[in-house]
């Protein structure tokens, strides 16, 4: 296949995948309760609703639909992971727009889940996602071995605890007013932290739910760790370059409030340059898992977050 | 064993219980990180800690240990349960504190996460608990049987979630606004959804640890369910007719607000006949269990729910 076919080929299962996604997150957030359930009030309900449906790229369940495929995973296994996992993506978002924290109003261009409704449902809105998200994971429909959801379970908690995305952004937060910015690997490490932890146990779920080997799940794990990596590089020059219609949101919010990033420490140019690194350690650890042809679509993937414009 | 007797056996496991609690509390809120974790940032971790430790009777803890002790479970199982389920509890304070949903400033006698941090920090502490209590249920630390674990997951998160406490929370809030107060229905169920939902998981979690049959467990269900709803009649209880020393918050402050409670729809004198109701269909599913003088703890906890005054 040629290098354009490939783009498409990427193009194509990356909204098949958003599609899947989202219909699957539909069916998840529906008012009818489950067992052990006592109802499911409906403004509460709705509010998680606006803040999980019709919106972004999916790059998430994307990642864990085509990690899981590479070892054959049955798609539902792959997609209730990719939703659960999404949910947590999402409530992260409502929670960082909060006054307390980011103080967004605008979010993929609509208003943020606090401005659409109010700040309390936007909190337990969040809240709900989250507890939301290890529910679906849990529940047998996800997989039938209940050892492989136990290990989702405690995957996706550290991925994004106090030791992964929430400490990340309890890092990025504390940088803001420190008196001393961030040198550059307390930058990296708290945004593997806040972006790439997620990213990572995308890749890390596929391995799990697939029964990968060792080798093969530690070069999966290199390969997220690169990608997340290039992610928030790519989303630092995009701040740095970007304009506010193309993002959805401001601009330059990031560089303007003082926040760390990598093209304020290296410069434009040095940025993109560890971005096309990155790419590259991420292509090699994909040859490393030994699966062959079969992950080039993940390849695809770590070209297309270097090289996103929103 | 006369009932003074069984009183002070009683306050002797509760006392224990707690004990225990807050020393494996302490332990798995070290800063030490765990496989998955990058770092536990020290201000987070601290926020976690301040809203977790050296607080609160433990009742929830107490209700997992005496639960599963009734099926011979270990205390380890049975402990490690218990804190994450406290965590849930505890996280659910900080975020109802906040000032966008209770504006609370005290809690137990202290400052309550936010005024001892700050809002930004008590929002992520509160995510941080959330998500770190589906970790403690999901290691393997916590029982060797990983369907075990997995269940465990699923109830806890349905207890905890938008059909659960989080909903309740939500239900609650949107009462305080509504046109037309709740009605008694609308009431007992917000309260079984918002303080219920963890108390019955408790008891719950002992059945599901210890394997209990169906009938036991739905039993220690029926038990958990009367326990929860005179724990809340209590706590309205408390609200109308306790002081602020007692409480370590301001009396009066639910029913100041309009917040729909028992004693405003039934009165007072009514509200304490169902509380004593409740206590009564309790110790009758317990009966039930079939699991005999054992069960004589969890009996006495009812009347210690019913009758406490803080």
């Amino acid at each position: 296949m040629d290098a354009a076919k490939k783009a498409e080929e990427f193009h194509r299962r990356l909204e098949s995948a958003a599609d899947a996604t989202e219909a699957a997150l539909d069916a998840l957030l529906a008012p009818t309760t489950l067992p052990g359930e006592i109802t499911r009030p409906a403004r509460l309900l709705e509010a998680m609703r606006y803040a999980t449906l019709g919106g972004g790229k999916r790059l998430r369940p994307f990642l864990v639909i085509e990690s899981a495929r590479l070892f054959g995973v049955e798609d539902a296994s792959a997609l209730r992971t990719a939703c659960a996992l999404e949910m947590i993506h999402c409530y992260s978002l409502v929670h960082d727009d909060l006054p307390a924290m980011d103080d967004d109003d605008l979010r993929r261009g609509r208003p943020t889940a606090h401005k659409a409704f109010d700040e309390a449902t936007a909190i337990l809105a969040g809240d709900g996602l989250l507890t939301y998200a290890f529910d679906v994971v849990a529940d047998p429909a996800t997989h039938a071995d209940a050892n492989l959801r136990a290990a989702l379970v405690l995957a996706l908690a550290r991925a994004s605890g106090l030791g992964g995305m929430v400490g990340g952004q309890a890092l990025d937060l504390a940088a803001e007013t420190a008196a001393v910015p961030l040198d550059q690997a307390e930058t990296l490490q708290m945004q593997a932290m806040k972006t790439g932890a997620l990213l990572r146990f995308a890749v890390d779920a596929g391995a799990i739910l697939g029964g990968a080997t060792p080798a093969q799940a530690q070069a999966l794990h290199r390969y997220g760790k690169a990608l997340g990596a290039a992610f928030q590089v790519a989303d630092d020059i995009l701040d740095a370059e970007g304009d506010a219609a193309a993002l959805g949101k401001r601009a330059g919010k990031d560089a303007g409030r003082g926040k760390a990033t990598l093209v304020g420490l290296l410069g434009l140019e040095k940025a993109k340059a560890r971005c096309d690194e990155l790419v590259a350690e991420a292509t090699t650890a994909l040859i490393e898992t030994g699966l062959g042809e079969k992950t080039e679509i993940l390849a695809q993937a770590a070209r297309f977050v270097a090289a996103r414009r929103s």
